[in-house]
Formats: structure tokens, sequence, C-alpha cells
């Protein structure tokens, strides 16, 4: 058992409102249980930080994400600057009064989103998808900041380490991540290493930037600053760029940036990260989320996860279904048309409680809207279900025994 | 105070799950409450019963609905014979089961969509929209049904008196009705005449065939059927409809067809039937339901109103809001982008406890799910609130007032 101190930022202490406690570590690997308090609640870890990008999870409210048993979700700064723009969010309470959302909450800094859509391949990298054309949107990324093109209207606007925490701040949201570069995976140690060291100096601005505002969003309530680990494929630099944020006054450690071109080398970036991490603080892995990955991730220490998938998959007609290949059935598949039966037998979400997969099957072929909905409460359940075993196989030594329920051979 | 005694059809009997009590009569009108009974629950009237077309309350599920205090939806038959069939239906336990809505249920016949979307102007000319030009898929009406292809697929259907109660059983709703012809309101007298001669014929033909069936649906619970009033704008048409429906042993009476080619018209056309009508039955007016209209409908004597609109014109971003003019707001407008007030001050819905119009308004110009479903919850319970309150005020002798309230001068 060992509690974090939480580090002091000149004078800023986290631990008022914040703390990481990890309650039991897994003798056979990295993985560990832990407590993250935030002034909106504690939750325990490993955990699952679900995508409300826009300030909604889509098409589901926060009332059935708290009864589908969700602690955490996330918005992206990056979209809700554009629209409604931080200055609304803020006017209209911060981003829990203005989503209904009451629990604890995660801003990332925009940086991912600037830089994926600019070079329009490092999300597809990341994710392991093909790489396809999209238009760039990233117009100049210099010493100071990025400057980028609106997706809404072909607006200039710039983002630097200082505007995305004021952003940030706006937000309000408990959790907030420091600006990073994040860089294609393609390219050379060079270019990694030099875009790695211009990270670090935007985690040095964020962390002043963040200390003059008091550590306090715009409705005067407490926040705490994740940096962001960077370094591509090299070691090297994943290890200089793991030590940089275990030397600063972070409250989080993220692990981000190019993740490799599949899920093996995901897994060797995160592994040549860990060692170097500060142990006392939790440690996120950012836009990372399939049911082997958590597995994966868990087992190289990570505390909590997020990603669009369990949404995202369900506005096109997947439920989740652990053990199944891919872990997914498509309900829109015919054979569901007749099926009395539910998404996952025995599954107790309230999709599972009341309707029948040969229902979600017509509400996917009728275009109805609550067919979206009500798959992705399922997926939402799975997922929070998936965190609750690995916590309690962790703590009962039994986490390869899940694994092999969990994830089809 | 009214006990209505049940009329028995041959051997049936509806008083065993089936009621229809007049608690109380408007002395200033035709308006009365009363309490309508049917084996998922009972209801107060006046009442509204909202659409939920395709099996589903488009983004709004069951649980939502309850809190919004829906009392009954409806299905429309015609929808679902054709996706995803009666027999999927039947096979997933009926209606109730099959969306997890466990009160009470009523389905149409699928004749005004047939009609409707054949003659491609019904629809137009009962709501008072201008008439457009639509794909025309009737094909065929005779003495036994009639033809008409899929909107899905184009495919070849029909649909007779016969095959509308057999599948209306199989759907297993509460409240069935008969299948009718619905004319355009343009064509004269004799074509009115023999049209409303045919529904008459086709009324008694559907009596027969839910007598044979027993009054029960596929799945072994008691139903009861409306006859429907045609008779288009013609005052004596109209009477010798109501007339019919009288002398028959239907549960209900729905009064159909086109309702003329204004709102005034189609009060006087609903005026012109209800001296007629059977005065212990439930009266339905088919597919109407502004909130002027439910005043003007009450005091006709209408006892239940069914109507897309709530739901409708919230995925389009208006709230209903009572007394403003057109009855509701486009939360689109930019005024409401930072507006922290409920959509409706004082509204004890869901939507207006938990956001502001701006948070509404962000939803929509992002093109989230959300959106659409948190307006139709608004929408949804304003109407529950109207009939609550028309009730309340039938009871007090303060209808003049409650309409003075509700409507915009």
């Amino acid at each position: 058992m060992t509690a974090g101190a939480p580090p002091a930022i000149g004078n800023l202490d986290y631990g008022a409102r914040f703390g990481f406690d990890v309650l039991h570590r897994d003798p056979a690997s990295r993985a560990r249980v832990g407590r993250l308090r935030t002034p909106h609640g504690t939750i325990e870890t490993p955990n699952f930080i679900f995508c409300a990008t826009k300030a909604s999870i889509k098409g589901v409210s926060p009332q059935q994400m708290r009864e589908a048993r969700t602690d955490i979700i996330l918005s992206n700064t990056y979209h809700l600057m554009i629209q409604p723009g931080a200055d609304v969010v803020a006017a209209l309470g911060g981003l829990h009064r203005f989503m209904g959302w009451d629990g604890p909450m995660l801003t990332d800094s925009g940086g991912f989103q600037i830089f994926s859509m600019g070079h329009g391949s490092v999300a597809d990298e990341i994710k392991g998808r093909r790489s396809q054309p999209r238009e760039r949107t990233l117009t100049r990324v210099s010493e100071k900041g990025a400057e980028f093109r609106s997706y809404l209207d072909g607006s200039k606007l710039f983002l630097s380490p200082e505007t995305s925490i004021d952003i940030q701040r706006k937000l309000g949201a408990d959790l907030v991540v420091q600006l990073d570069e994040c860089t294609p995976f393609h390219v050379d140690r060079d270019y990694t290493a030099r875009s790695m060291a211009l990270s670090h100096r935007w985690g040095d601005r964020s962390l002043a930037e963040f200390a003059r505002g008091g550590g306090m969003s715009a409705n005067g309530e407490p926040q705490a600053l994740y940096g962001i680990i960077q370094g591509g494929v090299y070691p090297d630099l994943r290890r200089e760029s793991a030590e940089y944020t275990r030397g600063r006054p972070f409250f989080g450690t993220a692990v981000g940036g190019s993740l490799g071109a599949s899920k093996e080398q995901m897994y060797e970036v995160v592994a040549m990260c860990m060692p170097y991490v500060h142990p006392d603080r939790p440690v996120h892995l950012l836009g990372i989320g399939g049911i082997a990955d958590v597995f994966a991730g868990v087992r190289l220490g990570i505390d909590t996860f997020d990603c669009v998938s369990p949404t995202r998959i369900a506005r096109h007609g997947w439920a989740l279904a652990p053990g199944a290949p891919g872990e997914r059935l498509n309900l829109r598949n015919a054979r569901f048309r007749s099926d009395p039966g539910p998404v996952e037998p025995g599954c107790d979400c309230a999709t599972c409680r009341t309707w029948s997969r040969g229902y979600l099957h017509h509400l996917l072929r009728a275009g109805e809207l609550l067919g979206p909905t009500l798959i992705s409460i399922h997926n939402v359940a799975v997922m929070n279900r998936l965190m609750r075993d690995v916590r309690a196989a962790l703590a009962d030594g039994t986490l390869d025994a899940l694994e092999a329920r969990w994830v089809a051979a």
C-alpha cells in the first residue's frame, strides 16, 4: 500500500482536493489497483474514460451513463473551442453544469486533434487503420504554438500551451492536459527528438500558466494537470520523455504521441515508458481502449484509458460481446431479425434487461435514433463491467483467468 | 356521472378488460372528463397519444417517456407490416414486449398512410400544409381492399379489413382501429359518399374478423376495436357515418378522413360528427394535436388525440413554449447561444430541470443526437402537462382561463 504524495506546483498543493493512492500491486506485472480523488468524486482504477467529444456522449444522457455505472468522462478542447467556444461554456457554468454531468471529468489539450487532422494521418496510424487522404487543416507549428483552421468554417485559430490551459480553465474539467505536438509515426528519429523537446518546453509553459491561474477553473474549482510522454517509437526518447514528466510537478502522466504501426508496437511503446514514469502518479493511456488493449495496458501499469470506440461502433450497429470474434456482434446482420435473446446473455444493463436483439436489429434497419442509444448503453455498461472485473481480478490475483473469459483466443 | 356500458360483439364482452366511464361533463360544451380502462392500465381523458411510428418514439426511451408522465402511445400498422413485419413482432412477444412499453397502446389500421402516401396529398391537406408532389404508391382500391407498394423496396402489398385486423392482432396493442378509405378533401360529394359506404362495409368486415379471432391478440390478450367516421366535409355524410359507428358494436369511435382545408373547417367537421356518436364510447381524433387544437377538440367532445408533432418538431429544434407565438421556440436561433435559462421557466421536466437553452442550442448546432432527444422529452412533458391541466380545469369549470394561459392571443 503506497499513498502517493501529491506534488506541489509553486505554492499550489493538489492534495487539498486531488489524490491518487495505490491500494494493491499485482506481483506478476506492473498492474495496480488505485483510487483517484477529484473534486467531483473518487474513482477506482484501472478505469475507463468515455468520450463526450462535444460535451455530449452521442445519444446517451448523463443519467443513462450513470445507470450504465460510468465513473468518469472526457470532452475535447479542440471541438469545444470551435463550438460553442470556451467562453460560452464558462458563461453557462463550466462543463459539468453545461452538460449535466456531476462526476469526474477530463479535458484533453486540443493537440491530438490539431495534429491528427492537420497531418491527416496520426489518428489512423495510432489506431492501426489504413491511412486515407484528408484535408490538411494545420497551417503552421512554431515555438509559440500551432496555427490551424476551424473544421466548421475554415477560420484561422491558434493554440499555444497558454491558450490551451486558459480554455481548459474555462471548460472547468477536474483533470486537464498539457499541449503537445503529436507527430506521425513514420517521421525519423531527429524529427521526433526535436518535436519531443518542443513538447517538453510546452509542458513547462503549461505548468507555468497553470500555476499562474492558481490551478483553478474559471468557476473557482481546483484542477489537476497531466504531463504527456512523447518520443515516438524510440526507446531512449520515450525514457527521456517519461523522466521529463517525472521531474516536473504534474499531477498525472499521460502516454501520448505515436504509439506505433500495430497493436504489438503500441504495447512495446507503452512498455518503454512505464519503468520511468513517476510511480505515485496516475497514468493515462490516450485514445486506446479495446478489450484486449485494456488487459495489455493494465499489465503495463496503465491506470486509465479512453477511447471513442464503445459509442462509435454502437452507431454502426456493433454491440460489444466479450469472447466473440472481434469482441463484437453486428446487430444489423439478418440472423438477428427474430432473435428474442438479449445482446449478451447475463448482462444486467438496461438494454439487455429490456430489449431483444430482434428489436435492436429492427431499430437499426429502420434508422431509428433509439438504436445507437440502446447499443451505446450496452457497450458502455460492458466497458464498465470489464473495468470492475479487472480491479477485482487484480485484487484476487486472477487476471489471467479473467482475460481468458473476456478475450477470444 | 355516467358509466358506459361496453357493447358486446357476438359473444364477446369488452367489459371484462376494457371500460370507459365519463366522470364529469362540462356544462358549457361537449367536453368531458373520463377514465379509459385497458389491460395495460387505466388512463384519464382527455389525453394525448404519442406516436411511436415504427415501435419507437424517435430518440426517447420508454423510461424517459414515463418520466415525462406519458400514459399512452401508438404505433403504425402500415410501417410495421413493412418493417420488421407483423410476424416478427408477434414472435418477439407483441408490441408491448418488443419495444419495452408496458402501458396502454393503440395501433391504427394502416389506411391513413396507404391513402395519404398513395394520393400524395391527404396528410398535407389534413394538416393544412401546402401540397407537394410525392411518389404515388397506391396502385388499386377495390371492394376487397387496397393494393400498394412498399415504401422500402417497392414490392406489392395488399391490405384488406381482414388483413389489417390480423396484423393488429399480431402487433397486440390494446386498442385497434378498423380499415377505412381516406379520401382527399377536394373530391366531390358523390365520390365521398361512395367511399364512406365502402368504409362502412369495411367496418362491418373488420368487426366480423375481430369477432372471429375472439377479440384477442396473437399473444392471447384482449383487444378493443374502434370504428371510424368518414364523410369528408359534408354534414349529412358525417352524420350518417357517425350513426353507422353508433349502431355497430365498436368499443370506441375515431373521427377520421379529410378534416377540411383549414383548422376552422377541421373544427366544423368534428362538430358535424359529435352530436351523433355513441355517447358512452371514447372518441379519438386521428392525427390532430396542436395546443390550440386540443382546446377546440376537447370542447367538441374529443377524449383522445394523437399527433407526431411534439417529437417531430423537436428534431428540427423547436421546443413547445405555451403562450409563445406559434406555441414554440426555435432553439437553433443564435439568441439562445449563451442563454442560461431552461427551455420553459417553471417546467419540471427532466430537460428543464437539468439543461439550459444554451446547451440545447449547442447540441443542435453540433448535430448531436442528444439534442432532439432532450427537446422531445420537454415537448412530451408539455403535452402531458397540458392534458392534466385540461382535465383539472374541466373539473373546476376553468377551461377558458386555462386556454388563455396556454394559447397566445
